[in-house]
């Protein structure tokens, strides 16, 4: 079978849980490689470079633009993020499934680039859950909930654009989950062209010798 | 996640082991119903009427035809063969997922009427290993096993069509890969637009009681 790493979008609601989903597969599971974002955003304390984000001044964000090195970008509150191009490729062609955590606007830009990026989307598995586990934080206000709860609603009619729905109820199960999808996707006829021309050609040139 | 079961169509070579590969997996796994064909061949020994086969007349299996009564059906030797519509449908609507073991024409034809049909094509992994099983049966002459390696060629031009490709190198991995990736595919979010739409409609009548 074909080689090559699968580049992967992880989106999902806030709330959803997919930050600690990544964590708990990438502990778990080793031919994942998590991409490391740049931005301009100045880093918070215990925040380490190349390990939670490559730290870029403007200039050097712009020019990583300019250049075509970053994958997708965007620019929130005034800072901007992207995906530095170099590493993902790198990882993909040493075999790693490379996965990006993103939100919607970024998973389509990937996906137009990329069009063999699989898409997962994490939900709980049902709206009241989303909003308990946002109130159970007890870190946000009511305000604050709601706008999650309203940006919520948005970011679900984007779902139908991604490939798998990953509903994260027990955590472990919903990690093995993500991991036998991505494994799965590995046997798609689309990603082993190079395999399925190989056993083409030796079918042919077993004829050539007999026939 | 929506409770329907999946149509799955499994090809291979003659030689590829699919049907050693099916009779494993429904001996371990017990949410899947292999479809019975109709066919106007008569019984042979041991054959077992809603086993093996259902047997028809030729005028029986020409008024299927004309009733629709057929997902696809093609005709081999002077005889009919079938796949019942009434046996799929019921055991996809009572969520089980429907295994068709037919070959490359019947499983388009499927794929046409039912666009949500999984193609899985069975292979080995490289045409010297398809040679050797071939010759390993030791029933066949060397003109049979040079028409079958033709048919193989002549076959492998179309597994682009098919979804996944099946790699039977070992019988057990194989067997469990085949159902981790019919697993995988119920998650597809094409595969759930009932439950995406519930959590939208929750998410939506949840702002409107809030906000």
């Amino acid at each position: 079978m074909d080689n090559k790493g699968i580049l992967i979008v992880v989106s999902g609601f806030s709330g959803s849980g997919k930050g600690t989903l990544m964590k708990v597969l990438l502990e778990k599971y080793n031919n994942y490689a998590l991409s490391i974002s740049a931005t301009t955003r100045k880093p918070r304390e215990g925040e380490v470079e190349g390990v939670h984000y490559f730290y870029k001044s403007v200039e050097e964000f712009e020019k990583m633009i300019a250049k075509d090195e970053l994958i997708e970008y965007a620019r929130y509150v005034n800072n901007y993020y992207g995906t530095p191009r170099n590493y993902v490729e790198s990882q993909l062609n040493a075999g790693k499934d490379v996965i990006l955590e993103i939100e919607i606007q970024g998973a389509l830009k990937v996906k137009n680039k990329y069009p063999e990026t699989l898409l997962l989307f994490v939900t709980p598995p049902d709206a009241g859950t989303l909003e308990r586990r946002l109130v159970g934080r007890g870190t946000e206000t009511p305000d604050v909930i709601k706008s999650r709860m309203l940006r919520a609603a948005e970011e679900a009619d984007g779902m139908d654009a991604y490939d798998y729905l990953i509903v994260n109820d027990d955590i472990e199960e919903c990690r093995d989950e993500v991991h036998r999808i991505i494994q799965s996707e590995h046997c798609r006829c689309s990603r082993n062209t190079e395999f399925m021309n190989q056993i083409k050609e030796e079918l042919r040139g077993n004829l050539k010798g007999e026939l």
